[in-house]
């Protein structure tokens, strides 16, 4: 096999970048942090982004544009966001470069300093509501249900592909609501069209919760999320929802004048997800083969390999795989005909297995006499002999299958590495091993922090859905009171 | 009327911005220079994205990202192209910031001062250039055919919403090829494929043809573009495909080793249109009244107003557009019923001519007791009364009619405003009403740019389009030998 892949118990971030690299999905690129979408990584992209998309419009959004650029002191208008995003701003300072007066190439014109400097958007919440104050006059101009789909910068010092890079693609919501509850009750739709993104497209099982004042949004009220148990027992979130109260409306002065004509402040929800959920997707399913991509997000749902010797062979197959595939194509599947002639079979079977197309056809000259087809799965790497006038219909109902398998394996995982632990010492000893772990918490940001600076361990979410336990207890650390069990865990 | 628009006759650009500004489609930012797209404009650009995506993609390309950022550096590795950019680029020198320590707010780190600066991209023919060469070692990895959706910015003084702005949305393919015929070829296939999406979902009747040597893209060997004329009679360029020779693989020092193996520079071609399509759209077909938008890119097909008295009549006229409406609806049309009850059927009327929603149905207790409903054709301004029955079929037909239609119409405007002008004195007559002058012309720079000092106009483009006069001739300036006539014209 031409690209080898290193295996997840050897080094499991490093299995995680020859995924990404290997299977053509991204790289980085010739500025820090920053990482190239490679053709096959975008398609899946592009796939979230649809989906996405739809499940916004359907709940009454629609996508606007607001700039890249905000002016600084924007972001100092509210006091805990600024000192959310601050130090990891990219600022533009000049707005023209000159020939180098004392050598090649060019410099930046001093002349052309800006009299207010930019920050490249690490987010929008302060153009944005610098804009809606424009637009918001009476209750009637609400609710506003916005969504931009967007580059964003934050200059973190440690990157990884699509987990953690300076620029990074996102979607981002912004809606303004007359009421708190409605704002509220924003919140938590969306956070819940995340988890059924994640679980139906994604074939991603994930916790829906809310964060502790600690981990939550800078400037936001409460901040709500999706987290996902990787296969190395740690966290990712994969989506977050936050309910913004009035800290914007008040930092941008944006009212709006009541039914019986009074003026209130507008109440505010942000919500978001990236192309980290590229990074959650690869982690989540894939296996030392590589890449195993769920059907719903597959660029590729079938790829079909020739097995032949000599030209007449190969011409019957050839003929026979177009036949196949159009029928699948007729049926709204993507058909991939592998027929480059400088490769063997065995390195197509080791690509395609790399970049986790769901299914495999081959067929040979013995494939044609009997009249059957071979069919591999990814999700299980199983390969079976089917009659070939029964493949076309096998091959649409494994792309349900494999959809419900991934899910259902994910879960089982998930489920397997979920520990309720009670005692410090469990604690302690069972968090090397990674994992979900629910325990009692007093509540109080002193004990999460001690927890995190003994454990690296961190409060993923107080969980809102009702397949975790609701109990009152006492902290697993402190022992004091506590009314319900919470997620701890080593994250990403 | 609440929101009244200047007469185009009255003042033009005033119009133009009234449209814009008004039909809230987009509008300034507190970013200078910066827009920000409102939803309804968005989801006009999300329908031109969609079909133009479709169409890249049926030729053979696929979508992938490349950073924001481009380093300082890069930029100057194209002699031409780096005297086309530099002097209007964003430019990044730090990566953080920090409290003031002499008073509020926040203020440049001066300690996080970047090693080299970096550009915010105006194009990415230098970033992705850099990526290429390590995509490509032989011929077996050519072609690359890659488009990106993107941001870019370029620091214009005068900016003018849509038409220039200092942040624009834009997609820009970048392709790279084996021989220089193949790239010529894809250069042209590019330009065609806007040609075509300019006609067809735009209904703007364009010129293809190639730019002169001052016209073209800073770093292209060849420019092809495709121009249209606004109501003023100024052109306006919609798009441009550009066959970059070697330029950038030399640049960038990309080869590929032939079926021969031997070593050969690869051969390039960019490619773009941007929202300042919209500006097009909107200039080439708005009146007085306000936009008038071809069916294939309004967000909303019919708009239904129901003229009522008394609640008994609304219950029962909003019934009857109710069911229109999902007969529609299931004819794939996008229908909005205007329901405010706080607003006038007259202003509504304006508001939706404003918005050039393509046809308005309104049903008073009068209609329903005949059997009728009212049919208002925006384009046209026209209204008639149709049986109930026959309402629906009779709107979906109006569909590609109206589309016709528009194009029918711009496309008459545009040849009643087209002139073949042989004498200077007639030129310089001519110029000022505005319209395309087909010249000849001596093919020199001198000629070219004495004329644009003169006059304000410019060479829209050499045609390659056969409707338009292929003959040899004289240059209506210097009366030297001409190959073809050209099209002068003054643009935005």
């Amino acid at each position: 096999m031409a690209k080898e892949v290193t295996s997840k118990e050897e080094n499991y971030s490093q299995w995680y970048n020859n995924l990404v690299v290997k299977a053509d999905l991204a790289e980085n690129s010739a500025v820090r942090g920053c990482m190239v979408i490679k053709p096959y990584g975008y398609a899946i992209w592009e796939k979230m982004q649809h989906y996405m998309d739809s499940m916004f419009k359907q709940t009454g959004h629609q996508n606007a544009y607001f700039p890249l650029f905000i002016p600084k002191s924007f972001l100092s208008k509210e006091a805990e966001h600024v000192e959310g995003f601050a130090k990891e701003c990219a600022v533009v300072t000049h707005h023209r470069l000159m020939l180098n007066p004392d050598g090649p190439g060019v410099v930046v014109d001093p002349d052309a300093k800006l009299e207010e400097e930019l920050v490249v958007r690490p987010t929008s919440e302060t153009i944005i509501w610098n804009t809606y104050k424009n637009w918001i006059t009476s209750y009637r101009d609400l609710p506003i249900l916005c969504n931009q789909w967007a580059n964003v910068v934050r200059w973190e010092m440690r990157t990884r592909l699509f987990l953690r890079t300076a620029e990074f693609l996102w979607q981002e919501g912004h809606t303004a609501h007359a009421t708190k509850e409605e704002a509220i009750a924003e919140t938590e739709k969306m956070v819940h069209v995340y988890a059924k993104f994640a679980r139906e497209y994604m074939a991603l099982p994930v916790i829906v919760g809310r964060k502790t004042e600690s981990e939550k949004f800078a400037g936001a009220v409460e901040t709500l999320c999706i987290e996902a148990m990787m296969q190395d027992g740690k966290a990712l979130q994969a989506g977050t929802s936050h309910f913004l109260g009035q800290n914007f409306a008040k930092a941008f002065d944006v009212k709006y004048a009541t039914k019986e004509g009074a003026q209130e402040y507008v109440w505010a929800t942000s919500w978001g997800t990236s192309t980290r959920l590229m990074g959650a997707l690869i982690m989540a399913h894939g296996d030392n083969n590589g890449l195993v991509l769920p059907p719903k997000l597959a660029p590729i749902h079938v790829v079909m390999v020739p097995i032949y010797k000599g030209e007449q062979e190969h011409a019957a197959i050839i003929a026979e795989m177009d036949s196949f595939a159009q029928k699948l194509r007729n049926a709204g599947l993507t058909v991939k005909i592998d027929d480059r002639d400088n490769l063997r079979s065995g390195f197509k079977f080791a690509e395609w297995e790399l970049k986790g197309v769901p299914v495999r056809v081959s067929i040979g000259p013995r494939d044609l006499q009997n009249g059957t087809v071979e069919i591999a799965r990814r999700d299980t790497l199983t390969k079976e002999f089917i009659p070939a006038d029964a493949a076309v219909e096998h091959i649409i109902g494994l792309m349900d299958k494999i959809q419900e398998n991934m899910y259902a394996r994910a879960l089982k995982f998930r489920e397997e590495n979920t520990f309720v632990v009670d005692t410090w010492d469990e604690f302690k000893e069972r968090i090397e091993k990674g994992g979900f772990l629910l325990c009692h918490w007093d509540g109080t940001r002193e004990t999460e922090e001690k927890i995190k600076e003994l454990t690296k361990a961190t409060i993923r979410c107080i969980p809102i859905d009702t397949d975790v336990i609701m109990e009152e207890g006492k902290c697993v650390y402190s022992g004091r009171p506590s009314k319900q069990r919470v997620i701890f865990a080593r994250s990403y």
